[in-house]
């Protein structure tokens, strides 16, 4: 039996969905049967605060850590935590408790400031899991220091817990030529697009998906399609391009009468975008195509935007809020590799993040 | 940069392919520079001879072996190379190579004999990686033996290069529970199934199969199922059943009228068996469904035939030679994920291969 301990930056939704999963009686015997690992977490951290133990938390300590962060407190607050003032004080707290080179740092934040702690991490022989995109969309030089080891997992990024990243990695792994990666991203964009393509307007479908809670608190952040964007990049970069965010075309699902708004006020307008849609909507309509927000990668710079679609296309019917990945490579040629479920949800993408931590694991000596 | 050593048993086409993209220059570059892995053959086998070398096989010697076999002959043959009347003779001559602990022996015959030549690899520290379905598809004990370590890895047993094994695996490695698996592992039954959907008669749609060159040389071995039934027996046992290739329930694409037949007779009487699968084919429509040559696996025992199946499903949606396969599990339980693409071929069944092979590199200490 591999007994591998994990430290976790981030203890919101999937953060705390990880810390259940591997709570569970039937998670635990599963893995340990099959893939003879047992991961015991020996330090949590958020913002505020930092549980750890050289020993390894108990199940106890981390009950009451779920506890204090479903509260709205911080995992400093529980007893045997501290307050934490910045990643300085986790870097620190890891160090002290050592054996790092059998250690795996799943960082579960949104936040752009943990890179110098992950790259720490790496240069002392740990492993890193990230479900934060982030640290692989900020510069281009961050990217290729994650990624110089194999010891930087990343399939929770994009798609969750779907096999996109290893898929891919293994393409290029094995000298595979990838010619082009067309993807659907977003379960919410997804989920509005079927809605669009059925005659529903675009106030409407914006306003059934936040109704539906697939979207973020401000559906703009999904609308923008900036986190398209990101995991565009971080597939752009893995086949080896030297690009950075701002270089990603981006056009969002934000109509212009409805740009520059609060949120209030954006939300109260949403009808006045109406029309610009529609006229997207029927225009292709009429020639017989469907929208769909896609991430197009295979040129020079990552295209994300409303495409038109081909009804009988594997992007074409998609529908619902599933995610699709579709490579074309030199072996995929004539017929592409698809690869297609939902790809957010706190549960897949906890999974998609264990998956990782059993591969690094597995391959620790 | 890590040098592994590897060995090939069966040097037909896609051990030939394995060799080809192995001495391409660009697949050999890009996995150097990507994966930090160069391979390197240090013995072929097929039935009548070896050729091997301690310090690994040249690659002037690598293209007489291959071109001895698209003559017709052995790699026995070729200046260096020795007849060898068994497999304890390629055992003989692995173990003269010696650091069998790095080392990787390819299986891409379809014997059911090389068994005890892979457990004897498995057993000295080395690696196997198989394109064969038999030695996975015999006694159960041998299931159990091959896979008791993670040195085993066959993701080209189904689907190809397809990453259906590694999938699999790793939802049942982080304690995800698995379901059901529906799955289409034939190209060929799925060519013909979408030539009867479209109405075509029986005989009509084998005939086109064989023109296109997607069937066996004798077809019975694609209609009969018995290689769908050992890709579902392998699924099957990895989620830990242990059952027998005779435990699967296999319905056949064979017509009664057409069972028992020589294969002149069976190609020439053909017709004979439209009117059977034409009333099933009828009845499919009737009621508005497809037929496809599905593998269901999650019930007692996987069940292989023609199953009725919803057009706007994703195995409904099936088209060509495709093949699909489509994961209920407790997290991916509202929607399923699904991989689809070619999952047969040369070229890509090699690149399965190959993503065995680095893998089982990338974890070599």
């Amino acid at each position: 039996m591999r007994n591998i301990a994990f430290g976790l930056l981030g203890v919101g939704g999937v953060g705390s969905t990880l810390l259940n999963l591997l709570n569970d009686e039937i998670v635990r015997t599963e893995m340990a049967a099959r893939a003879e690992v047992l991961f015991r977490p020996h330090l949590l951290a958020d913002r505020r605060g930092i549980l750890a133990a050289a020993q390894g938390l108990g199940e106890e300590q981390v009950r009451h850590a779920l506890e204090a962060k479903a509260a709205g407190g911080s995992v400093g607050e529980v007893p045997g935590g501290a307050p934490a003032a910045s990643l300085d004080d986790v870097w620190a707290a890891l160090r002290d408790l050592g054996g790092l080179e059998r250690f795996i740092l799943v960082d579960a934040t949104a936040s752009d400031d943990t890179v110098p702690l992950l790259l720490r991490v790496l240069d002392a022989g740990g492993c890193v899991v990230l479900a934060n995109k982030r640290p692989l969309t900020g510069e281009w030089g961050d990217f290729l220091q994650l990624t110089a080891s194999r010891r930087c997992r990343f399939e929770a990024t994009v798609g969750a817990g779907l096999p996109i990243i290893r898929t891919l990695q293994s393409l290029l792994d094995t000298g595979d030529r990838v010619l082009s990666i067309q993807g659907v991203f977003s379960g919410t964009l997804a989920y509005i697009c079927t809605a669009l393509n059925r005659g529903e307007r675009y106030s409407e479908a914006v306003r059934s998906a936040m109704q539906a809670g697939y979207t973020e608190p401000d559906p703009r952040d999904d609308l923008g399609g900036i986190d398209v964007a990101r995991k565009a990049l971080i597939l752009c970069r893995m086949m080896g391009h030297s690009i950075e965010l701002r270089d990603v075309h981006v056009t969002s699902m934000i109509p212009s009468a409805l740009e520059g708004l609060d949120l209030p006020a954006f939300l109260e307008r949403l009808p006045e975008g109406d029309a610009e849609v529609e006229e997207i909507v029927r225009e292709a309509a009429s020639r017989g195509v469907r929208l769909s927000y896609v991430a197009n990668i295979g040129g020079e710079v990552p295209v994300v935007g409303l495409h038109e679609v081909l009804p009988d296309s594997p992007i074409g019917r998609l529908s619902g809020t599933d995610n699709i990945v579709v490579f074309h490579t030199t072996r995929y040629r004539s017929a592409p590799m698809v690869i297609q479920g939902p790809g957010a949800g706190r549960e897949v993408t906890a999974g998609g993040i264990l998956a990782d931590m059993v591969d690094l694991a597995l391959c620790m000596p």
